[in-house]
């Protein structure tokens, strides 16, 4: 994997850069839709591609290791092969989904035993398991197995929670340097900083991340409950620890107006279940604002979703057709708004990316946060 | 709306044709796809036009009429304009969901009292008024207003049902005459001819349809329950009594196999909600046969949905990944499965036209079913 920076703002801390990967190369910074089980949900791959222009996706580690399972990803020829995405995967490590999700947790020295949220099957993720899992999922950049302490926790918590993380991240680069990637493309290993809403604790994090010199670094534990002011003072305080050479990855993050602030502290890529989820909600994210596209007020609005937008969903279809299938419950609407609120994010972080490569960042961002923010 | 029959298959009552409507040009015989409320479930209007090739599609009066509404329809202009589908539509009149999904109907001679599915509301469909839905909706071909009996069906109640049918029927072609196309385009009324399972109502129904000189006519009340050999037998008799120059559409017909019977008695036009419903359940046709999806066999089975078929999905995607999306309940399962089943349903209506006008129709046919039939 290779990182080069192409462009910063003068009057934040935004980057603008490029990042090669063995399946192609991403813009940054840059959204990553989340496609927790080998897919972005009520999207054709053809359509993340053509529509929604993504660049990269992620998978997740926990969800692919129990389905479809390691058996059959393998014969596949890894996740790429078996979904039709030839474009990068980044793999989420599993940790946070075991916290979340899974039953009967126990958390070891050794690893997390849990029960499957599934079939109530019990399994043993160890960093070393976790590793060799996503070997076998193939993606090209893949997570460090970490904990992710719920919000809020006790500073003795956060701080034993973190420093598991990092003898488990240890762990990690030991087992990536002993095993090969499965299907001949790199795979680049992101450690994940914690710390909770702990500024001493998230120093000790960043600064013991950045100390492994891994090709890229990621944020974890932020957008757990905590304010949205706690996310920018530990982002901004992370992102002035970790490498300026390296991308920086903030994990689940978030609104439209949370990546615009997150650029200007130094964040490269995001990921979040936002756009897909609230749109299959009826939540659509504008140039102009906010909609809720089940409001009696869209009925007769046959003017496009966004009149700004390039994405399909807009140029095809009306505010109030989708309004229809909404409110008679039909899959369309799940298309039709994953797809736009997946562009719009897309059409965002590019715009984001313009403003940066010219100057003008800052001040672009201070304009548009009010507009992203309005209730239509 | 002209027909032509531009050929017909020398071993059996097959005919291939051209029907023209004021939205374009369909080859018959023909597979309408069902898009109730205005959306064939769970795919876009591109996705039907390029991937399914879907020639015309079925829009329900009972449907729209309650959700969006007439209001919304005629402010959009339509339901091309509204849904964005410029091709034929064909709207059914109401007649079988204010049967089978309505509470408390109530049929008069007037018409039928029903109770909203959706919020109880109480409203009544006439003759008349069905036309006048079909008009604000803007379908190229408009259904009669008819009452489907159930099967089975005692012969008086099947006796007393046809004779109001087509009182009906002359109500409704009075009505047209009284008002014009609310868009311009034309709007041509099939009629539908009922009797249940009796032969000598069925011949009475179609000799009486016959009779209006429409310019093309529909078969009701089977595929509702009765044996299949019921269903092949009526619809012999009926087309051997309705006009050749006409097209002839069998209503909800079918499986692939009863498609190409019914295509060797001398239907020109099909439609049935099997292959999106069976489709949304795991269950694909194939031209080697039927795959229910979800079982375990095709787990690691990484060849296309079916070898054999043009389609996106079968060209995109695996057996092994759509059996994935199934068991994991992705959205996209509905998709990919809606989209190959539609597309197998019209490439097997072109290739029976093929066949038909090459003159080998029956003898393919007779090859065809067995194969279709097989569980794979
Ligand atoms: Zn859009
Ligand atoms: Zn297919």
């Amino acid at each position: 994997m290779n990182f080069e920076l192409t462009g910063t703002d003068p009057a934040s801390r935004a980057r603008a850069g490029v990042l090669t990967t063995g399946h192609g190369v991403i813009n940054t910074p840059i959204f990553m839709p989340v496609g927790t089980v080998g897919s972005v949900k009520a999207l054709t791959q053809e359509q993340l591609r053509q529509d929604v222009q993504a660049q990269i996706i992620l998978g997740n580690t926990y969800h692919l290791y129990l389905r479809p399972g390691l058996e059959v990803l393998s014969a596949a020829g890894g996740l790429h092969k078996f979904n039709g995405w030839e474009r990068p995967i980044l793999t989420d490590s599993g940790g946070y989904q075991v916290f979340s999700l899974a039953a009967n947790r126990k958390i070891k020295e050794e690893g997390v035993v849990f029960q499957s949220h599934i079939d109530g099957s019990r399994h043993l993720f160890t960093p070393e398991s976790v590793m060799d899992i996503q070997r076998t999922i193939g993606a090209d950049i893949i997570m460090a197995f970490d904990e992710c302490p719920p919000y809020p926790s006790t500073y003795a918590y956060a701080r034993k929670s973190m420093e598991l993380t990092h003898r488990w991240l240890d762990r990690c680069i030991q087992r990536l340097a002993e095993t090969s990637p499965a299907y001949g493309h790199e795979q680049t290993l992101f450690p994940i900083v914690q710390g909770s809403t702990f500024k001493d604790l998230r120093t000790i994090s960043a600064t013991e991340i950045a100390a492994r010199e891994c090709a890229g670094n990621a944020i974890g534990g932020l957008s757990v409950g905590e304010p949205e002011q706690d996310m920018y003072e530990m982002c901004e305080l992370v992102c002035d620890i970790l490498p300026k050479d390296k991308p920086r990855y903030l994990m689940g993050v978030g609104t439209p107006w949370n990546i615009l602030e997150n650029i200007a502290l130094g964040v490269d890529m995001f990921d979040c279940v936002m756009p897909t989820r609230n749109g299959r909600n009826g939540m659509l994210f504008t140039w102009n604002g906010v909609i809720n596209i089940r409001n009696k007020k869209w009925a007769t609005d046959f003017s496009p979703i966004d009149a700004q937008s390039s994405c399909f969903a807009s140029r095809n279809y009306s505010r109030a057709y989708l309004r229809h299938l909404f409110v008679a419950g039909e899959y369309l609407s799940l298309t039709l708004a994953s797809m736009h609120n997946l562009r719009f994010y897309l059409e965002l972080v590019a715009e984001a990316r313009q403003q940066i490569l010219a100057g003008t960042f800052a001040a672009w961002k201070a304009s548009m946060i009010p507009q992203l923010k309005t209730r239509l």
